[in-house]
């Protein structure tokens, strides 16, 4: 939402949490559409996600979506506006750098391009696949990153390298005019403002899970 | 670290945060390895990772690690007092629920394996890959879960179904004397008290890191 207060335009982002929470409701409405489901109070998704009932009634304000009196929410509107608010019902192109193990497997993954996340390229250092296609992407030399992006001009890029190779890859990606940085590294990468960093540091559940289980 | 209060023994688990920042130290202490450093300072370690050094002195301290005045940590042993207190140096039996897309490319991801865990066996109910084996892990059908189950006797369950399924899955692991869920799914699952949750939305991550860029 813009908006323009003493001759100042700024941008309300929704905050974190609640784009963390929207999702939530999307699995579950996709599954009551699924059913034939027509109608769903804030009560009944409440109970499936975990979620305090005003909570979710104030994310959904924040779509501009109100639930009816007695009737709830309409299941095809809350699905399809929430689509669209989260930016799955379009496609992102996305630049891969590193096509190892982890690369590989995310170019593998079917439910990322559902979520509209569409890998168009991949680079690598490793001879073994540089200049090969997996699942039809292709995977250059880091090297030419820089002109392939030129062209592609895509505007997020996974960072899936090995830790210490992150933080030179995060600036050749920023410098080749990349907005947006997926990190699947457990390093903390250091960036210009106005970079859009998520950290999806696998591992780092790991560590959680294994200390409550061992301890 | 377990403590004896008033005849009742508790556990003090080291907090989460402090958890999930324990690992981005280990990756900036193993680039360090490599490189033939032998000692750190916190202050070294906070222009790394961006975590305020005093921070990381207290997260460290968990660990019944301190640094030597002057000449900061050993980092021989920051390395393996970390991984072996985040519990990445013993092997974590694992098994694997929903072994479509997903749940191949975290069989496929050799990075976990060197993480601590190891997945002995997978379920899915498509006959295309049950009875089959992925990289070397066989797949069963779900219904032979619980008795295959009972020999493995796995701590972990990865849940990698679609988002419908995922609850009963949850209930079947647990049933199945699981201890932990790494639930890949958007779900929020409802578990006995005891039961490990550790909640991977990637698709979540992609929410935040859209609207950041669009908006």
């Amino acid at each position: 939402m813009t908006t323009i207060k003493n001759n100042i335009i700024t941008r309300d982002y929704p905050p974190e949490p609640t784009l963390r929470r929207l999702p939530w409701y999307l699995a579950y409405v996709d599954t009551l559409k699924d059913q034939g489901v027509e109608h769903v109070s804030s009560t009944t998704i409440s109970s499936a996600t975990g979620v305090d009932s005003s909570q979710i009634a104030k994310d959904l304000s924040v779509l501009g979506i109100k639930g009816k009196t007695r009737i709830g929410y309409d299941v095809d509107l809350l699905q399809t506006t929430l689509r669209s608010f989260l930016g799955f019902n379009i496609e992102h192109s996305t630049i891969l750098i590193g096509a190892g193990s982890l690369g590989q497997a995310l170019i593998a993954d079917t439910g990322l391009r559902r979520f509209g996340l569409n890998i168009v390229a991949g680079f690598d250092i490793n001879p073994e696949v540089v200049g090969k296609k997996i699942h039809g992407v292709e995977i250059h030399h880091i090297d030419s990153m820089a002109t392939i992006q030129k062209s592609l001009a895509a505007p997020i890029a996974i960072i899936a390298v090995p830790a210490a190779a992150a933080q030179d890859m995060a600036n050749r990606a920023s410098a080749a005019g990349v907005k947006a940085l997926w990190n699947f590294t457990p390093c903390r990468l250091h960036t210009a403002p106005g970079t859009v960093v998520q950290n999806t540091s696998i591992y780092a559940h790991l560590a959680v899970m294994y200390n409550r289980l061992i301890k």
